[in-house]
């Protein structure tokens, strides 16, 4: 957890102080002491004896006062020596707005770790690089030169400085809410994003975290960490990067790695992580998951005063896969008692000019429909705030008085209530009470119902969440003697690619189905083998040397008679010899003729944000044309294998396509699972690959295993 | 085409003229007055002698002058009397207000249709019924009772009166752009909307044409006539009403067949119609085509200050699919050679701060991008507007100069800037006078993004117009008496439904690839036919009363042996007379085995709004699992044959899968092209089913094949 002494300094040096109006060590202090920083503050320069009255010290060990955070202006090359000074006086943490860094090539980077090395020997934190700097709101501690950000609820962190002067601009100018901190991660070179959001966990005035990513260093982490807070606080999160040419740009501005793959999507959303693609999006998510109870049951109603905002409300919400049942009749009794007999009460519900002189009329419809349990939320959309513009001013009470009835029917159901008016810009007094009851107000039809969208979406998160996954491995429980041997065999032969029987052991010992594999090393052994099988059987050479088994001859099928056997036997052992005289014949693998099945493929790979992944889909066309997988970042629970059997598009094809039967379901969810325990148990499993995986109506058959080990 | 009498009416009867306030009748004279209409009013109502200065007579027929257009305020059961006096006067149109016709089931339908009657026999067109009404901005004509709306360039078409009440209010809000007209269509009884289109193109005061819909009643004329207007005047459009929710909403609202299928989208995008998804992007787009200079090449640089904004701008256009080209190295160094050396060139450009103190910077990078003939528009995003505000209130008088530069620019080039800009909501004079320039100035990057997106649209539209497809058929002309003889012998039987021997005649008339069948009537005919093919034959059971031939045990595979073929011969006949003791056998189809190919299917249907459409996907799991069809409004030109084979997802499965040779797409755009023709020379044709076609490296196979006539 990171120390209070960071982000809640009560002392800051501003080393770099200047006298010179546009330095950024000049503009810090001023900013401090015009925002009445309630802690205290030391100039560093040498050359200085104050700045605006505070006074400075040539260096930070200098300070005769305790001193927990200090702001460095100074250019990149200094930042070995002023952490070294810093160090000496026990500084806690350093703001590092230079660039210059990772985002500049090789030896930005070399610069980087040094300055990271000399941090850590310490003990000193860093935000930064390439920062444009930290606030907090609560504490009038502002390092970054923004003005006037509203306070509140929202802690800020972003990779942007402009984003967050985007998003800070946007509060003050379109909502009630505020923020609780900003922090600029920057390169993200010591404290990683995951640190932060722990932080903004345990921080009592942080109601939802806010966040703008370009590239993550350490996603996994960052994964856990949010699987705990999100349960809390909702998380809001855009990354951007995801095209090549944002790539690009994000590359050149953060020096990270950027890139925004559906990996990353789902993980951030298993986790619990409100994942949006639009900038425009941020605020009003953040603002809603900010102040309103999250929808408990994924049914919303809309409340319409005329067609067209209706229509386009419901296909919206429908996108967003928020439910918008029919309203029972008993529910719409009551509303038909009230509303004119042209008005429509299904759902969407249009008022039909019901409140043009009676505006009131829509806090009624909305109690009426907050009190039926069937309904989680209401939508109102359309002229509200308006009808004191078009028909007459003395409405204004009659809305004000909507107003007040609609902020307490929130909490008085703990049902959230969105408000999307065009009169928005107009400001009246009404919707500035709705926004003081926590009610958002907005003039885009689309955001408003994405703002109800995600408050049924964070509501199913909770709802769902003990069955989810941790992110979190047992490394190593569930390894078993012979798995290690099997291992460290391969090693001692200084291989990093199991055999393929070794591979198909390793999955069996943990509860695989694989097809009976004996391993021959004799013509008469293999022929004895395939006397024992029922069926047909194929041979396969094995050799840690002939990796494309086929392009070496060394793959025969369809073998029975003890004479074709041994033929073949003599055959692959010869054409292997052809193939590569010197390859390490381990033997022939014998294994009964696979019945025909459906193909499915199984995968893990380490990502580089997010370590171990496991990739699922159905083989062939699925795969190779229309590139029908899912990933998972593992370890999964049988909840996520459930759904990723269920999220591929050719999901049909496992129900029983064309009159075939449906296909054992159950075995891949299984297989998946044991896949998933296997990486948990063996962490030096760098990939692994079963390929074709055969499923039939009841069971499976794992025909071919690729397992490869982690270098050194 | 509308007469001018109607949209440019010289005078009005407003019917239903009244003193009581809150009465329309008494609201649209005093809208009329007080916007200075330029035309003669007259009220109409037997009780009483004037309303607010304006003349009443007891009837529209008693009325002394001339009068063009009525607006109709009084009920919907008064309408057929009221018409019928309007017809006596010879008045050109009427906009008919009242509610309560085809959107309220059949009683409403039958007195729309006598409505609809009474009107066609006096000429009288009709604007409505169920509509806010219509306006005419440049003759101060308003009989909607929205006021203050903004003169300009786009007309308005809108289905919902809260969506013009909507789009109206942003433009006076968030832009300097207006309106030429409004049209509310209501149920579109009468006028439709290819019409308005239509007057649109041809009138000198619309620059670009903005409509809302929820419902079409004639979708191919709006087809037909877009396809002209697009050519000369931009058109945007929002189609509502696509998910279940939203039609419920919009069925209830305007009474219209709703519902935005993925024909109605490919049909209006081949039309050149934008299409948007968004209601929020409407007004940004139409403001933004009506004012600037399509992009002529796709390319669009990004020119930030700040890498948040540039990264998200580059995801975003990726997504809209317009390309960010990396700039040349010519025009990097006239880039380098101004900018910091912190600043990225290749884009997206990020000046780096090079702004901050000198904001003509902008037009400096602006003017050296749009020189470069690669370039064909440029994306302006962050802070512009806002120098002043953050730095120094000097660079005011920069920002300006630069804003004057950029709009210079825009004429000079004819290549479109658009900006975004944080700071918009400051309203500084620099913004405003971007706008003067037609340069539109967003706060919202996405909606800045989406704007230079339909530019690049509208663009491409333009350049590739000649290969498009026209909406009109030569009904008939390339009918073949062979061919209409077929349909006559079937209708002389009673039939619907082609025999398979007929529907593969007549496609192999125009010229299509069947396979050879012959029709046998003996098994000694069979035995002979068989005897004449290479191959192995296929048999198949022709009946009239029989249309799933295999559950009658009516198809024998795999035959060459005479004997072989003579017992199948009997064994059909025998199968079919138990299946059916009363079926019309025409006799047996002989064909020979299809060699192995890909299956694909191809169809025609007659949709409910655009007529006959053609639907082509590749068989089995592509169509049955994953819905990868395409569709396309008939007819199709070659252009459009080859589009739709490229648009499926599975298109790789013709250019050669799993190492097997490339498939003949030229065969298939022909199949498509002389399906085409045939809908297009037989108008009694309702629809038809080729399935399964199988695909060769060489040529196709339509292997089955079903054509069904129009009922009578």
């Amino acid at each position: 957890m990171l120390s209070d002494k960071i982000l809640n300094a009560s002392s800051i040096a501003v080393v770099g102080a200047s006298k010179t109006v546009t330095k950024r060590g000049y503009q810090a202090i001023k900013i401090l002491l015009e925002e009445k920083y309630e802690g205290n503050i030391y100039g560093v320069n040498p050359k200085l004896e104050s700045v605006l009255g505070v006074k400075c010290y040539p260096s930070v060990s200098a300070i005769d006062e305790p001193v927990d955070l200090a702001l460095i202006t100074t250019p990149a090359r200094t930042l070995p020596d002023v952490l070294e000074d810093c160090g000496k006086k026990g500084v806690a943490g350093a703001v590092i707005i230079a660039g210059g860094f990772g985002e500049l090539g090789a030896e930005g980077k070399q610069l980087e770790s040094d300055m990271v090395e000399t941090a850590r020997r310490h003990n000193i934190r860093l935000i930064g690089p390439n920062t444009s700097g930290m606030i907090n709101m609560h504490k009038n501690l502002n390092l970054v030169g923004l003005r006037d950000a509203p306070k509140g609820g929202i802690a800020l962190i972003s990779q942007s400085g402009n984003m967050a002067l985007t998003l800070i601009t946007e509060a003050k100018i379109k909502s009630k809410v505020g923020f609780s901190y900003y922090v600029g991660v920057g390169n993200e070179a010591d404290i990683n994003f995951h640190e932060y959001l722990e932080f903004f966990e345990n921080d009592p005035n942080t109601k939802a975290i806010l966040m703008y990513v370009e590239g993550m260093r350490k996603g996994r982490k960052f994964l856990q960490q949010a699987y705990q807070t999100a349960r809390k606080k909702p998380i809001i999160l855009l990354k951007s990067g995801r095209s090549s040419t944002g790539k690009r740009s994000a590359g050149s501005h953060t020096g990270a790695l950027a890139g925004m793959s559906e990996v990353a999507r789902t993980a951030f959303k298993r986790a619990g992580i409100i994942v949006v693609d639009k900038s425009d999006e941020l605020l009003p998510c953040a603002e809603t998951l900010a102040s309103l109870p999250a929808i408990k049951n994924n049914n919303v109603a809309i409340l319409a005063d005329g067609g067209g905002h209706a229509t386009i409300g419901a296909d919206e919400l429908t996108d967003l896969n928020v439910n918008m049942p029919e309203i029972s009749e008993k529910t719409q009794n009551k509303l038909r008692a009230i509303l004119p007999h042209a008005a429509a009460t299904a759902n969407p519900i249009d008022v039909a000019g019901g409140a043009d002189d009676n505006p009131q009329i829509l806090a009624e419809c909305a109690r009426i429909l907050l009190h039926d349990p069937n309904i989680g939320g209401v939508l109102v959309v359309g002229l509200f705030g308006g009808y004191s513009i078009r028909f007459s001013e003395s409405l204004a009470y009659a809305e004000e008085d909507t107003a007040h009835q609609l902020g307490k029917l929130v909490k008085e159901t703990n049902k959230p209530i969105i408000m999307h008016s065009l009169y928005s810009f107009a400001k009246p007094h009404s919707l500035d009470l709705l926004r003081y009851y926590g009610i958002p107000v907005f003039d885009s039809l689309e955001l408003a119902c994405k703002s109800i969208g995600v408050l049924a979406e964070y509501g199913g998160y909770l709802r769902g969440y003990k069955s989810k996954a941790k992110f979190v491995f047992d490394m190593g429980a569930k390894a078993k003697t012979r798995g290690r041997e099997i291992m460290h065999n391969a090693r001692a032969e200084g291989r990093t690619a199991l055999l393929e029987n070794e591979a198909k052991e390793l999955l069996s010992l943990h509860g695989g189905m694989v097809c009976m594999d004996c391993l021959a090393q004799s013509a008469e052994q293999a022929v004895a083998m395939a006397a024992g099988f029922e069926e047909k059987v194929v041979m396969k050479i094995v050799s840690p040397d002939i990796l494309h088994k086929s392009d070496a001859g060394g793959v025969f099928l369809n073998l029975k008679e003890p004479e074709e056997v041994r033929n073949a036997y003599t055959a692959i052992i010869e054409n292997a010899k052809v193939f590569n005289p010197d390859a390490n014949i381990k033997g022939i693998l014998v294994s009964p003729m696979a019945n025909e099945g459906l193909e499915i493929i199984i995968g893990t790979k380490i990502d580089d944000q997010f370590g171990p992944v496991i990739m699922f889909g159905i083989g062939g066309i699925m795969v190779e044309v229309l590139k029908d997988v899912v990933f998972r970042v593992l370890p999964i629970t049988p909840y996520s294998a459930r759904n990723m059997v269920n999220e591929i598009k050719s999901v049909k094809l496992l129900n029983g396509f064309r009159g075939k039967p449906p296909l054992d379901r159950k075995a891949i969810q299984k297989l998946l699972l044991t896949i998933s325990e296997i990486i948990g148990s063996y962490p030096e499993i760098r990939e692994m690959d079963f390929n074709p995986v055969l499923v039939y109506e009841q069971g499976l058959n794992v025909v071919d295993a690729r397992i490869i080990l982690k270098n050194d």
